[in-house]
């Protein structure tokens, strides 16, 4: 025990000299002793937002925040807001964020890497006594995997319609921000104005595969990619099976089937990281012995370039008027919802990649096809986004999984890019 | 009104010495009053099995059966039964049938043709008080479109499984059967031996849209096809629509919808009348946003030849391996029904053929893609069935249209088959 501590001092007085760097194995042990909070038998997580289970895991991460001297307080949105003072009082915050609420039977990882390698960079900076130009300030969002709640108060888009929406803990979100200890009447003071952060930065796992089949350790994020939802209605004639020749048929299933494998082929037609998927389908009358007359399908597109997913709905529109034609069907698109795609700073992506790269590890520039708090706070001022690998590129399952050394490289990463950040930006 | 009976009494003196007809414009009369009970706000019929409307039916149709001269009873099953004597109490009977349920929001030709028209030809020859040698019986299967309920008793397998089923009125089809006057414990007296009957002939709208795009008067029924069904199970791995790279999926639906294509296209690489349908298709998560990891579609096969149907699905599942391998996905093929095909006799298609150039219609030789009474009747002794057209080969819809000189014509071309079937056959 004498010689442990005696070490531990040694190896202080040597890192004093040195960056300062997380400490890899309590952020670990803490993200481990955070998936306690609504464990699953299969070793995932069922956190919703506004369960008990959320409400029990906000209160041991705001101890976390408090551990890590972290000024703590729950926003009228119901956010938790974490803040340390900088030497600047005129500048304005660096804000490190994530989220801890998870999906149905989700994982451990998804924003749990985030929130806790965010109070990690806080305590090391504690730790080594260090206080930086701007303040900072850690926040955990409510609800993102909801639809990015708690990060919509920050840009005043949550709103009375908003609240009034049942989330899938069965209460409503206005019912879920009272829970957590907000104050729907006063959200008007958690609205923050563009240009009133100096940069606010995210460390998620990919969600994807592409790092951990490149064996990749870093993702510096492009920005967070548009989204655009489609119904695509498909008109045939249900008829009976057994006494309609195949000719004769205005089968709306062989149409949709055709349309899916077109989805599929012009995504891939042209190259980039663009994609397409038909996730939801459903055919009517829908029995082994009538051929249907109706099916819907959803189509999604995305891409962090607008004009590209407008380019292949354009393609995949003409393509469906041909199968109408082929199949005697007819298609219909409805649109259903739109997320357009949020940059990240080119600044931020250079600092990022650079921090990565002075600590040894590889970087790979990507985009980020699933939605974030960040695309919100990129409105208040310039974002970044940092990717860890998720193992085989699975996520919002039991089965997600990142390595404990990523996870402890993605918290030096951010602690890196604080400091730079904290050091060139001029405001 | 005395001109009418004069004109009348003309045309009777004239026509006796010509082979008898029926009287299509009382056929077409009873038709037209029959589609009263159930009739739908669409102009079609809802008279499932064992409904206040499917019993007030029967009722009326018995009562059209004793004005033909019928001697009328219920059977144990529930079937109508209706009597002429032969002149040889030695012969086993003509047998005509068809049946007056329907499927929900039905049309109000399907079985009923087949019913009347059999009463109208009982009612010709009484009429002109002709006396077969062979009896005559006029049977209205009870509760056809649940799985030829009715018929199946006649050749003993109306089993207590089956009995316990319950239809689609709500009522078991044991309490069915007694709702209609049947008695579920004396159905052994309902069985019939093989060879126990002359011919079973049947008169019934196509149901398909043949005869009426090729301008056809009478469809000459070859047998009635089989039918394979089968659940395909697909299995990928449901993941992150945003995340996951196209390169990356294991999309179940993708694979689903290829093998969807895939059936269409081998059903028609062949040349012949066969029909292969997917009609059915669930795909799991069913998210917008997440690749389906599972895809179960049903699988439905028919011909008149069991080892085309055969010849084909091992095509199909080949050509899914193909797709699996593709795909990174894994096919499951599990046989659900089966349909053994029952053809006709051939002997009677060529009195029906004869009878119906006879009376200067035009023929064609077509399989019976939908189930009837006729494949449980073609276990007794030889089986026959004429088709008349259905407009636009619509059915089970209130759409459903057959012209009254179309049927008029079908029960002329029974009415022959009958005369001469009892001419020529020797038992």
């Amino acid at each position: 025990m004498v010689n442990v501590i005696v070490s531990l001092a040694v190896a202080a007085s040597v890192l004093s000299t040195e960056p300062p760097r997380v400490d890899g194995a309590r952020l670990n042990a803490h993200l481990d002793a955070l998936a306690a909070f609504g464990k699953t038998p299969r070793g995932g997580v069922s956190r919703l937002a506004y369960s008990e289970e959320d409400r029990k895991a906000r209160e041991y991460v705001a101890g976390l925040m408090k551990d890590a001297g972290l000024e703590v307080s729950t926003d009228a949105a119901g956010n938790i807001v974490g803040r340390r003072r900088g030497s600047n009082p005129q500048l304005p915050p660096l804000i490190l964020g994530s989220h801890i609420d998870s999906v149905p039977d989700g994982g451990k990882y998804d924003g749990n890497v985030g929130s806790i390698g965010a109070i990690e960079v806080a305590h090391a900076l504690a730790a080594r006594n260090l206080t930086l130009r701007h303040p900072l300030e850690v926040i955990v969002f409510q609800n993102e995997e909801g639809g990015l709640i708690g990060s919509s108060a920050l840009i005043g888009e949550l709103t009375d319609r908003l609240l009034g929406q049942t989330s899938r803990s069965g209460k409503t979100i206005r019912e879920g921000v009272v829970f957590l200890g907000g104050d729907p009447a006063a959200l008007a003071g958690v609205r923050r104005r563009h240009g009133s952060i100096a940069a606010y930065l995210e460390l998620h796992i990919e969600q994807g595969g592409i790092l951990d089949a490149e064996k990749i350790d870093i993702g510096v994020v492009e920005g967070i990619v548009g989204i655009k939802w489609w119904d695509v209605t498909i008109e045939g004639f249900a008829n009976h099976a057994g006494t309609t020749p195949m000719n004769q048929r205005q089968d709306a299933l062989l149409a949709a089937a055709r349309f899916i494998d077109t989805v599929n082929r012009i995504v891939k037609s042209v190259p980039g990281r663009q994609v397409g998927t038909v996730g939801r389908i459903q055919a009517l009358p829908g029995a082994p012995n009538v051929i249907p007359g109706r099916v819907v399908v959803s189509l999604e597109l995305r891409d962090l370039d607008e004009s590209r997913v407008d380019m292949l709905f354009q393609k995949i529109e003409a393509a469906a008027q041909g199968l109408a034609t082929d199949t005697s069907t007819k298609f219909t698109f409805t649109p259903l919802h739109v997320n357009v795609p949020a940059p990240t700073d080119p600044r931020i992506r250079r600092v990022i990649d650079e921090a990565a790269r002075g600590l040894g590890l590889t970087t790979k520039a990507m985009p980020s096809g699933a939605g974030h708090d960040a695309q919100n706070m990129a409105r208040l001022g310039p974002a970044g986004m940092i990717f860890i690998p998720s193992a085989g590129g699975i996520s919002h399952s039991p089965l997600e999984f990142s390595r404990p050394q990523d996870i402890t490289n993605g918290a030096n990463v951010l602690l890196r890019t604080v400091l730079e950040l904290d050091r060139i930006s001029t405001r």
